[in-house]
């Protein structure tokens, strides 16, 4: 039933998207666009969309679906500027990684009488680089793609839109099962609440550490040489672009801020207890967490 | 030239490390015992070794080279142990994790007059897991093995030691090039200093970040849904087995609170700054090491 979907973002997500859609056997039009012509082209090169739009407001126009996968200011800014210029028989669906505020923005700018419908989305999925040229059609495979409402509010995001807009929805969902997700619905606020545990809180974590080596034995020249598995993993992080999570930074500050401050305490207490007992409490926690 | 290997703890090292004599072609025996005898039969059954030692004094005195592959604190009473009872043409190897204790007590045990040659060693690979049943051949393959000494001292280990013990080193350190290691020689408390940083910091870490974890978000229903990749990869280092990590957490205690304490002032730095231009310095520094 969609026919014509837009994807106003081609980096990482958005390419692995229309790459995606491809691989599930989508066989409608796929827009792209990107503030960057170069990911915007390598987009279509990898052809994970068919043609780059020279008017994306134009071109949202004209498309059933349209995706937002960009930094979350970015996608709050496209909601702004597309709020006014779509229809009650469209979508706009998103990627951005904290969903209070494009939650209750899409709310309040669209899910009215009127006005196209807003699903807010998040796929639990990405790398530690964000171009274009990284994406692949398989990203999503076994992930989860979150779906979130504001609550008090009905069961799902649909029940707020137009019936047109749902049955888009309902249509998109379809899609990103098709990709190999489990989707799920989850209150935008414990959504934010807990990817701060989950997600931000080891990607800040693994920022402050890697910048530590940097500073400390980042010219030691047998470096590389001793660094194993371990160093690797726990630095992979350490390349995530700035760009994408000062916006997380900003719009989840207070969840981050006390993830991270949980964090120094806990390891002032490790530090405090490397020779006492209370160390093997610490390791029989962490694997708990890991068997559980 | 060596023949016979005595493998003194087949947990996943001393059972890699036989697999991996095999798949490089040793054709001499390799006896093999654990305290614990699940692990000897284990190593047997996946011929890491050819047999299960029964008594394991008898058994090195028997061998040319003995490999002590267990905790730090194991493998210092197996060096006090065996020091009285070994020939000037035998040697005795380790793969311990922290090297000044053992490197200092290899000089003052053996490399003596008489006495067995000491040559301390410790490849830079390793698993979450301990057992033999997660032994590999390839685990060596890309990694480096590092020899440790203390300085002031000749270029390596080998000067301080007989002619014989000296020839046997040489041959250790050829086959484990044959397994596909990059061998260094490191001064000991060198080695221990950057271990701190680059291994043991990154332990710590993860166990404290696994251990809060549990106990914030451990009993969330929809706690495995969300996390990804990067929480997995951080974590991994959570089920590390205690204790392995005790002897490591006593034996290089003041390295290893130096590298947490500075992590600690580096998180709360960070977290000051969400929402400052600081928090890009962070990223680029971060960003850096990896490109470095």
């Amino acid at each position: 039933m969609i026919e014509r979907v837009l994807i106003l973002g081609t980096g990482l997500l958005g390419t692995s998207t229309g790459l995606a859609l491809r691989a599930a056997g989508f066989t409608g039009s796929i827009t792209g666009w990107d503030k960057d012509t170069k990911q915007s082209h390598t987009a279509l090169g990898l052809r994970a969309i068919d043609e780059v739009a020279s008017d994306p407001v134009a071109a949202a126009r004209a498309s059933q679906v349209i995706l937002l996968a960009a930094p979350v200011y970015a996608i709050l800014d496209w909601m702004e500027q597309l709020s006014n210029v779509l229809g009650a028989d469209q979508l706009v669906t998103d990627v951005g990684s904290t969903k209070a505020l494009i939650t209750s923005a899409g709310n309040r700018l669209f899910n009215q009488p009127g006005r196209a419908g807003f699903l807010p989305g998040h796929p639990m999925a990405g790398k530690e680089v964000s171009g274009a040229a990284d994406a692949e059609a398989t990203l999503f495979q076994n992930a989860v793609w979150i779906f979130t409402k504001v609550s008090p509010s009905p069961a799902d995001a649909e029940a707020v839109m137009s019936a047109d807009a749902a049955a888009l929805a309902k249509g998109w969902r379809e899609w990103v099962a098709a990709f190999g997700c489990r989707t799920i619905d989850l209150d935008a606020a414990r959504h934010d609440e807990l990817v701060a545990w989950v997600s931000h809180l080891p990607q800040f974590l693994s920022t402050a550490l890697t910048a530590l080596l940097q500073t400390e034995v980042g010219d030691a020249p047998e470096l590389t040489a001793v660094g194993g598995r371990a160093l690797r993993e726990m630095t992979r992080l350490g390349s995530s672009p700035y760009s994408m999570w000062r916006d997380v930074a900003y719009t989840n500050t207070e969840a981050i801020a006390e993830a991270i401050h949980a964090l120094e305490q806990r390891l002032a207490h490790l530090r405090e207890n490397l020779r006492t007992p209370e160390l093997r409490d610490e390791f029989e926690l962490a694997n708990r967490f890991r068997k559980g």
